[in-house]
């Protein structure tokens, strides 16, 4: 993509109107568009940053057997009044309207009673168990306050899985399978290392649930950690994880932390409230055990553009950007622009995801756009380097360039 | 994937509660599931159609430079009211709701005045010009009946191009380059010879517009067509369409229509009427000429269901069907399942799209499922052709099936 091309362009100053560093930068740098507070638009670099972070998922959701698929936003009331969760004082997040003949509809901020009531079709025996489906889905919150930039949205991208089994152990060790899935998506979206299971309140949901936590001074929650034991309790159940888990106040850390992944294990409640049974082997009627997995893809985005970002803007991990590589052509000589169109064509021939920067604006601009892009590495074609034909390669996290020949070039950037 | 682990399951009878034939073949097939009226979950094979058709409409959007963004479902109230069409007499399909300090917004049935605003942002000059965006978008509209199963829902997939010119002229260039498009798609989606390009009303958009109507008796419409000379014109404008093209009646034959496709142009009233400009070479200040493309994904979807299919059940285009074949093995025998295994794990590992039914079911039963789920190409294992070392294949848009190498059914099967 040629930056003259692009729909967007950085803008000089961050918005006013924004006090999270994550919608101040994603602003700035063109990846989003404040539509109204906590609603976001996904303009193109940033909509190439969130299918990058759904593939990663998804690729992870697949390899445990999870099946995708689309539910709806429009909930029918009867189905949520089963469960007591239509009701606004269970549920405070609710954004509800209404048909033409004056009926209520809900806009979904969840998903379980839905895919229950679709399991109620497709599950009558424990041959048809267990069953892992997940979609990725615009949910609608009505939250209170919205000033976190996308990392608390009235409107966001969420994936949801739901699995359903047999019995309490089989659903057990499911959970533990995508603890595992979960933490090979932290790692692989650069921040597994900072990334937490933690003990957690189950809300509206269930009474415990297990949050991922990821340090991150911008974050709305307080963590005990203890980085060594790999033990991480939410603030809100400190009191209750000490006392039922033996775990040492005084071993613990306290910091600042973003959610970005939360599992809960309904067992068979759901089923039992919705009367919804299978047939077991034996030929008794039996409850389906429920638990669900959601990850704020657009959540997570935030986390990512607000944690590893340093003063000169954003640094996206590799596996997430929305470019790989940025080239700036620096100066208008005919020699320097069909270096950087070769070197263009070249990468793009082989499948390097490109960023062209052939736009008439000063170095000083070019570079510092690259940088507020957070575009993990930077070609620089100059006439200086011209004769020599080599090319200036620096990462987005070192201060230092290389002087490379080409095909070193394309060794580096050619995964 | 095996059919064994597949989430959903043919369901023997169609829904009572339908009309449409599209939804009850969907919802039969498991391709669906109803919500509530016009509100419809797409299950995982129901996704991957979803996922297909949206490939093929990318694709082309990409081949003429739209750049891939998404817009939001909330809209702030002040927005459409700077062109009046917050007013509910104006635009009759809002679904509105409440923030928690009472005031309204509204959920999207289009995207015009948003990207306007956004275009304020980005489009200051006529070098920024022209810009073509669009999305994939989950619509919300509040339509009175919603009886045509996914062919007009409450709810449904939109891909929505918006472009932005300079002048009129600019913008009609790049129309007739998008009706090309259009009917590149209509082509690749196997309803290209029965789609026409219509005289339309402009509706709640504009004034006039065009329209894509494929002939098909579940339409809404009513289209007068001449095939030859390649003519058609909504029921609607008839009248004014004859009076304007000089088109002769009596060579029109009437015929029942879907849209599958609409197109709008603004020219420069949004521009105006929202007060957004461009500086112009000459340096004066102009509007924006706006135009706006649709095509409902989830509707062409039912299109292509309902106008395909035969009394067996649906029938895909190969470049839509969830999967390009279906492996049906007949009994319980090792040599059977052994074979019918290694078929599968050989059309998975050359990257062929397959469905394999290693149910424990009747012949019958399984060759019924493959119809209704209209996979394109059936292969059968069996007893009978195991000695010879051959397998049976048949299309499903013909009768006779042919006995053939497994190395000649490679060849037909990997594109």
């Amino acid at each position: 993509m040629k930056l003259s091309k692009l729909f967007t362009k950085t803008i000089k100053n961050p918005p006013a109107d924004e006090t999270a560093k994550n919608a101040k930068l994603l602003i700035q740098a063109g990846y989003i568009h404040k539509e109204m507070a906590g609603v976001y638009a996904y303009l193109p670099l940033g909509l190439r940053v969130v299918e990058k972070i759904k593939n990663i998922v998804r690729e992870e959701m697949n390899a445990i057997d999870g099946q995708e698929l689309i539910m709806t936003n429009l909930q029918p009331k009867d189905l949520w009044e089963t469960t007591s969760r239509w009701d606004d004082e269970v549920v405070d997040v609710w954004f509800k309207t209404k048909l033409k003949d004056d009926s209520e509809v809900g806009l979904a901020w969840s998903h379980e009673e839905p895919i229950m009531r679709m399991a109620e079709k497709y599950i009558s025996s424990y041959k048809d168990l267990p069953a892992s489906v997940y979609q990725f889905q615009t949910k609608l919150r009505n939250e209170l306050r919205a000033k976190s930039g996308i990392m608390r949205g009235r409107e966001f991208l969420m994936k949801d899985m739901y699995s359903m089994h047999a019995s309490a152990e089989d659903l057990d060790e499911y959970y533990e399978k995508v603890k595992v899935a979960y933490q090979k998506i932290y790692q692989r979206l650069g921040i597994g290392d900072d990334t937490y299971v933690t003990f957690a309140s189950g809300g509206a949901f269930t009474k415990f649930s297990h949050e991922f936590q990821t340090i991150c001074e911008a974050g709305e929650d307080v963590l005990y950690v203890n980085r060594e034991q790999n033990i991480a309790v939410n603030e809100e159940v400190l009191e209750e994880a000490i006392k039922e888990f033996g775990i040492k106040r005084d071993q613990l850390e306290k910091v600042k932390s973003a959610e970005v992944g939360n599992i809960f294990n309904f067992g068979a409640d759901k089923s039992e409230t919705m009367d919804i049974s299978f047939t077991d082997q034996d030929g008794s009627s039996k409850p389906i055990h429920l638990a669900s997995y959601g990850i704020g893809i657009t959540r997570v985005m935030g986390v990512l553009a607000e944690k590893l970002a340093d003063e000169k803007g954003i640094v996206w991990p590799e596996n997430v950007a929305p470019y790989r590589v940025v080239i700036c052509a620096l100066g208008d000589e005919p020699e320097v622009t069909k270096q950087a169109d070769e070197l263009y064509d070249k990468l793009v021939s082989s499948k390097v995801e490109v960023l062209y920067d052939d736009r008439d604006l000063r170095p000083g601009q070019k570079f510092s756009d690259a940088d507020l892009l957070g575009i993990p590495y930077r070609l620089v074609v100059s006439k200086k380097n011209l004769d020599s034909g080599k090319i200036e390669i620096k990462k987005r996290t070192e201060t230092e360039p290389k002087i490379l020949d080409i095909d070193d070039i394309l060794e580096v950037l050619v995964a």
